[in-house]
């Protein structure tokens, strides 16, 4: 399998608000992981970003770096953008609301009307430039994202996403079956044209920080014609690939009915050429995967986006994250809003850790829960490779970075950076405590005077 | 069972921020849940309060109150206050701290140390004061609070509580056994000795909202002596009791050695006098009662604080509360901050959603999840009535309400109130939504002009 390479390219010579040129050097306590299983918290040390790349973290600047503006955010925590692997951005505008329903009432009675909605471009305007607004404001620097099926939707949708400063892959939903009329192409084919038409239009866009992502929905809504189709295209255009998997058990019984020669679920993505052996696939959920589909998941290095908030909310269950650790299984995370109802990646950090407590308790005492070492670094790093070097403050990273201020967070007595790094995430800090953030060296937040940041800018 | 009347009485002719004097009306969405399994909502309507008491809900100024000022919150959410069944106010300063620690290792190197801190006067207030400025901001009017064994801490956490305009019950935790030394009275005699103190001093500082109540803190930490010496106390001064119970595996067994005549864990509280027979009590967890220990908690008329965030981050499990609310049990709703991380009670209304479904996937099928209405119910009416007539806007009950803006969810197009209102609860907007808050009738939000609240304040 070979890893392509889905680095986005950012232009040169890009200025920001503060004229910062995406080469400078902050100073903070630098909290990442670049190793497994532990958080490297260095206090009080410089960052150096050049061209938007991480040029390395010192105790002191050194001598090449000393015509660099510096950044003072002393004593604050400053860590690595996150990557939201699963999100879907027409749902955004429910997210929180009807999570009473059970699944499939859920997409009946609010899914499919309202992703029927960006059938009509001015409403996907209004509703793409809120959620892509939110997301330049959350602590995502990466995200792979669900749009529709409807290709001038998704196109506003990549623009708007392209505008918010974050690296994102845009997936135009691929469907032809079992799905309500206005949510279904009319055939495979007609399908197949409107994905290479979005796929088209979308290099006359001029995005340089998004990219499309062949998206089947799943595979109860697309029949094998399609599939094989996307396959041709994926690798025609040489794209990454998003869809679900093994969500739940009513979906699984489902796959089974509709695909009875394929092996197990994920094995019909796989014939189609969709399943990783060739480009970056991320697969949403993996709750329900068979021991065959875990070890193919591995073989072809398919990215795992575990989705703990909506597993809950729909009340799929909760999926074995440790034993897919201990595989060496590319597992990152996702909000999988509306699923999930926030795009709060520390809000997704934290419950991973807490749903990992469950497993153990109900489902396998062998399954040790994860730390908050394991399940940041599959928010920043592991998830963070489907995008290439990103999540960590290594040299030759790309400088996608979040500054944290957590004084709001008053108590009685100054605490570790490590309690303050752990406490900002279960307080879910990223709502209200990010005051800076870059992407790839560029500055997006803050976005006004208003909001700007405590920092200082000052030359070394 | 007799249901002891703990309402606290504030005094008459209180004024406050805003010159309201307890008596107004309110116009906005009134959204609460009178009645079991549903919310009513009621569009832009009128809700008065006279003398911090709610007099009902109209269409149209009733002529009798014409007399009265109308804050004028159109379009914005009113609600109950929330009731916190059970928070830990010394575990407050390392919240979202040490979270992957075991529940021993927990305690032994983070929640003991702490707590052995509260000795110092001069950190209690600090760290206390902090504390009642959070719960103040909060979306909780009543708080059931465990304190230290330090009587003169406890007394400085009801001065603050006090002060923060909540109505709210303060433990000063009794041990006398299996705690290092700075947590343990030397015997039973001292324990109780110290605890008719703290009755007896809190008397003399002139609280109006808060009041003492029994805290051992649960059975492995007080002899039975010291038991029997709590329950004469609460008996001799008409005091409810809060405490922990079934909340662990590990803890049930630690409990079977220690009181080996004990029927179950409860019965233990219940031989000694502080087990809802005469009085109110609440225990804290109850995942796993027995069904014997479940009967009861039924026909004592304890009520039990359902802490799920709490039971997932110390691998507790879930609590069966669906069969609890079958067979009439009185449940309601805590944060446990810092098992718990957060004193979000917007939060705990969704968590306890969440892990019932979870419940349901893994422990019992027969178990439906809880709905929203129910777990709102849970937060404001049900948990409310530990304190007397709260959580509802139905005539006579204490006029506690929270005014929230969710404007800031940006969505593009209007949701309906019951979709705003889940959503709210969702998106966890009480941290920054809530715009006015009153305890019983008395305006404790906003504090400062900075942070005034958009509604104008008309003359009707």
């Amino acid at each position: 399998m070979a890893d392509a390479d889905v680095t986005i390219q950012h232009t040169d010579q890009e200025g920001n608000d503060s004229g910062l040129n995406r080469s400078f050097i902050i100073k903070g306590h630098i909290c990442h992981a670049p190793e497994a299983d532990r958080i490297e918290i260095r206090e009080d040390v410089y960052a150096v970003c050049e061209d938007g790349v991480c040029r390395g973290v010192f105790d002191r600047i050194p001598e090449r770096f000393r015509g660099l503006k510096t950044i003072d955010c002393s004593g604050k925590l400053i860590l690595p953008g996150m990557t939201d692997l699963h999100i879907h951005a027409p749902q955004f505008s429910y997210r929180g609301t009807g999570m009473d329903y059970e699944l499939m009432d859920w997409l009946e009675k609010i899914a499919f009307p309202e992703e029927s909605r960006y059938a009509d471009t001015a409403y996907a305007a209004a509703a793409y430039g809120i959620f892509a607004r939110r997301m330049r404001r959350s602590a995502t620097t990466q995200a792979v994202i669900f749009g529709t099926l409807h290709t001038e939707a998704a196109l506003i949708l990549g623009d708007e996403m392209e505008k918010s400063g974050l690296k994102s892959f845009v997936g135009r939903v691929s469907m032809d079956r079992n799905a309500p009329d206005t949510l279904r192409e009319k055939d495979a084919r007609t399908a197949a044209e409107e994905e290479r038409r979005f796929i088209a239009e979308s290099a006359r866009h001029g995005w340089r920080r998004t990219k499309p992502v062949i998206t089947p929905r799943f595979v109860p809504s697309c029949s094998r014609e399609l599939m094989e189709a996307l396959g041709r295209i994926r690798k025609e255009y040489g794209l990454p690939v998003q869809s679900h998997l093994s969500e739940n058990p009513g979906e699984m019984e489902l796959v089974a009915r509709l695909e009875p020669d394929a092996a197990f679920y994920g094995d019909v993505y796989d014939r189609c050429g969709l399943f990783g052996r060739e480009g970056n696939t991320v697969m949403a959920h993996c709750v329900y995967s068979s021991p065959e589909e875990t070890e193919r998941i591995r073989d072809n290095g398919v990215w795992i986006a575990h989705c703990p908030s909506s597993n809950m909310n729909i009340a799929s269950g909760i999926a074995p994250v440790r034993r897919y650790l201990e595989k060496g299984i590319r597992i990152g995370l996702g909000t999988d809003v509306a699923g999930g109802t926030s795009e709060s990646m520390f809000r997704a950090v934290t419950d991973a850790i807490q749903v990992s407590k469950l497993y153990w308790r109900y489902v396998d005492r062998e399954a040790r829960p994860l730390t908050f070492p394991e399940s940041f670094r599959m928010a920043t790093k592991t998830g963070g490779a489907f995008f290439g070097k990103t999540g960590s403050f290594e040299e030759g990273y790309d400088f996608d970075a979040l500054v944290l201020d957590d004084s709001g967070e008053e108590t009685a007595r100054p605490a570790p950076v490590m309690s303050r790094l752990e406490r900002a995430f279960y307080m879910e800090l990223d709502r209200t405590g990010i005051t800076m953030k870059f992407v790839k060296g560029e500055q997006i937040l803050p976005e006004s005077e208003r909001g700007k940041c405590l920092c200082t800018q000052d030359k070394a």
